[in-house]
C-alpha cells in the first residue's frame, strides 16, 4: 500500500485502529508512514509512547475530548474532525497549539459528516476555521463504508464514484484543499485518485474473509487467523469449537445459500491458506462456535480449527497479543 | 434468584461467565452459592484465586483442557461436561482426583449435546463414565436457547417444554441422576420445576433488553448500562455517539418495525431508569453508533448517553470494570 500511494503520489496516513500495536506500528514507519490516523485519544497516546507525533483524530470531535487533546498537543501535531462553528471557537480557547480541521463529508453513505449538497454550511465552517487564531483548514475527508456492500472487485469503483466525485468538486471549489478518503477496499483496487491527496485505510494491515467478498484482496493477502480448539462433533455436519462472540465479535457475512458466516474455515498447507469451501462457523453464543460443514477436513494434527475472521478489526480486539507462525508474539494494546 | 432456588427446593449453581467479577462472585457467596458455572479453564482459574473451589465446566470436554483441569483439580471439585467414552477413558487415565460428569443433553435446541432421542447412547456413556475408576455420572445438563426466542413472560414456558419434558423424561429412567437447566429466561419465569434439581442463569446477575424484550425481567431489574460520549448531531432524527462494536458487541433485537436495536437508550431519573421510546443504536461500525430518534431526550447533562445493552454478557467482556452510582470500581477479568 505504501508502494501504491507513492505511485500515485498519494499520501499514506493509515488508520492503526485495526493492529493496535506498537511493533506493528513499526512496520509502517520502515515504509517511511510518520502521521497517522487513529479512532479516539486512548489510541492516540498508545501511539504517542512509541513517538508517534503526528495525528489525525478520524472521529467527529465532541467536549468530552478537550482534556486529551490538550495532553496529546504538549508532544504531537493534530488533524481534527470538527463540523461545527462553536466546537471550533471552544478548541480555539481551549488548546495552546496551532490545529488542522478536516471537514467530514457525507457523500451519501449516511454514518457521520456535513453532507456534500450542503455548501453554505460548508463554506461557513471553512470562515470559522480560517478565522480562528490555532485552527487551520486542512481539508475534506470521507470514509465511504458503501464500498463494503461491493461484491467483487469490479463493483468497487462505481461503489465509491459518489464520495470520488464529491472530494473532486469541493477540490475545484477550495483548490488548497486536501482531500483525503478512507476505506480500505477503494484504497486496494482504485486506479484512479484524481483529485484524491490522501489515502487512510486501515484494515487493510491483515485484511479479512468480509474483504475477500468485496474484493479488496484474495485469500493470501489475509494477515490473520483464529485458531480455535475443536470441542465436539455433534452431528455429520456439525460440530462445536471453543471460540464464540467473545472471540471472534459477532459481524457475519451471507454466503450464497443467504446462511450467516460468523467465520471461514481454512486449513494452512505448506506455505498458502486453503479455504474448506462450506465449512464456517454458522453461530455463535457467548464461547461456543457451531461449526457447519465437513469438520475433518478442517481440524489440525493438534486438534484445532483455523479461522478467518470475518471483520479483523472486531476479532484483533478482542486478544491481548497475536502469535505469528515462527512462535514470537506480538503484543498490542488491550480494549478500546 | 437464590430466594426463588430455595423456595423451589433447586440447588443455585449461577454461571459466572457474564460478569466475571471477583467482587461481584462474593454477592453470589453473601447468598449461600458454593458451587459455580464457568465456561472455560481460564474463568474457572480466575475465580479459583477468590477460593472458589466447586466448578461446572460448562463446555464440552475437548482434550485441549486436560492441563488445565490437572491443575484445578488440585485445588478445586469439577464436574464436566463430557459426551464420548474415549473422553471419559482418557480422564481416568490423567486426572489425579475424581471427578463428575453432567451428560449435556439436547432437547431440539441444536447447539451442543445428544439429542434425547438418542437413549442407547446415553445408557452407554453413563456404562463408561461409572466404570471408570474416578469418574462419577452426575446427571444431565440442558442449555435451551430457544428461550431467546420468546416475546413475552408467557411464551417462555412453552419455548423451554421440551427441555423440561427431556429431563423428567431422564429422571424417570434414572431416578438418580440430578437434572440441571441452564437458561436465564426459564430460571427468571417457571413457577414449575418438577423434575428440576439445579439452575445454573448467568446472565441474571445484570440482565438486558434482550432479557427485557423476552420477557424474563422488566427494565428496572436491569444493572448495568453503558455511558458513551455523545458527539455529533447529525440530522434532527440522527446522531452519533462514541460507542462502536468495540464497546457493545454486535448483537442486537429487531424492534417492532423490523429495524436492528443495538442498544435501547435509557435515562437515569432520581431512582429509576426511563425508556426513551424510539431513540436506539440503528448502526454500529468500530467506534462509531448511530443514534436513530430524538437525541435531545437521551443526552445527559454532561454529554453522554446511557445505552441499555442488548446482550449484557457481550458488552461487559469489553470493558474492564464496572462503576457504581455511587462512584466506586468494581474490578473485572479482562478478555476471555
Amino acid at each position: 500500500m505504501a508502494y501504491k500511494a507513492d505511485t500515485f503520489g498519494l499520501t499514506f496516513r493509515p488508520h492503526f485502529k485495526t493492529h493496535q500495536s506498537i511493533e506493528i506500528g513499526r512496520w509502517f514507519r520502515e515504509q517511511n508512514v510518520s502521521g497517522i490516523t487513529v479512532s479516539s485519544i486512548g489510541m492516540a497516546e498508545y501511539f504517542a509512547r512509541d513517538g508517534w507525533d503526528d495525528f489525525t483524530i478520524a472521529f467527529p470531535f465532541y467536549r468530552g475530548m478537550t482534556d486529551g487533546l490538550k495532553r496529546l498537543q504538549k508532544n504531537a501535531d493534530l488533524r481534527l474532525f470538527v463540523n461545527h462553528a462553536d466546537d471550533i471557537a471552544h478548541l480555539n480557547r481551549e488548546l495552546r497549539n496551532e490545529f488542522r480541521v478536516y471537514i467530514e463529508i457525507d457523500a451519501g453513505y449516511g454514518r457521520s459528516g456535513i453532507p456534500v449538497e450542503n455548501k453554505e454550511e460548508i463554506e461557513s465552517l471553512i470562515e470559522s476555521i480560517e478565522s480562528g487564531e490555532k485552527s487551520h483548514f486542512h481539508g475534506f475527508y470521507i470514509h465511504d463504508g458503501g464500498t463494503y456492500r461491493a461484491r467483487g472487485e469490479e463493483q468497487i469503483p462505481g461503489r465509491v464514484a459518489d464520495s470520488l466525485n464529491a472530494l473532486r468538486e469541493l477540490k475545484t471549489i477550495y483548490p488548497e484543499a486536501r482531500t483525503s478518503l478512507g476505506d480500505t477496499p477503494s484504497a486496494s483496487v482504485l486506479e484512479n485518485f484524481d483529485g484524491i491527496d490522501e489515502i487512510t485505510p486501515g484494515n487493510l494491515v491483515f485484511y479479512d474473509w468480509m474483504q475477500v467478498q468485496i474484493g479488496s484482496c484474495s485469500i493470501d493477502d489475509v494477515a490473520v487467523y483464529t485458531e480455535l480448539p475443536f470441542a465436539q462433533q455433534i452431528g455429520r455436519n456439525r460440530s462445536i469449537v471453543h471460540g464464540g462472540a467473545v472471540h471472534l465479535s459477532k459481524d457475519y457475512i451471507l454466503n450464497d445459500q443467504q446462511d450467516k458466516n460468523y467465520g471461514q474455515a481454512v486449513k494452512f498447507v505448506d506455505q498458502s491458506v486453503n479455504v474448506i469451501d462450506d465449512c464456517f462457523l454458522s453461530a455463535l453464543s457467548q464461547e461456543h462456535g457451531t461449526l457447519t460443514g465437513d469438520a475433518s477436513a478442517a481440524v489440525d494434527a493438534n486438534g484445532t480449527v483455523r479461522i478467518c475472521p470475518i471483520h479483523s478489526c472486531l476479532t484483533v480486539n478482542l486478544f491481548d497479543c497475536y502469535h505469528t507462525l515462527e512462535g514470537t508474539k506480538i503484543e498490542k494494546r488491550v480494549l478500546s
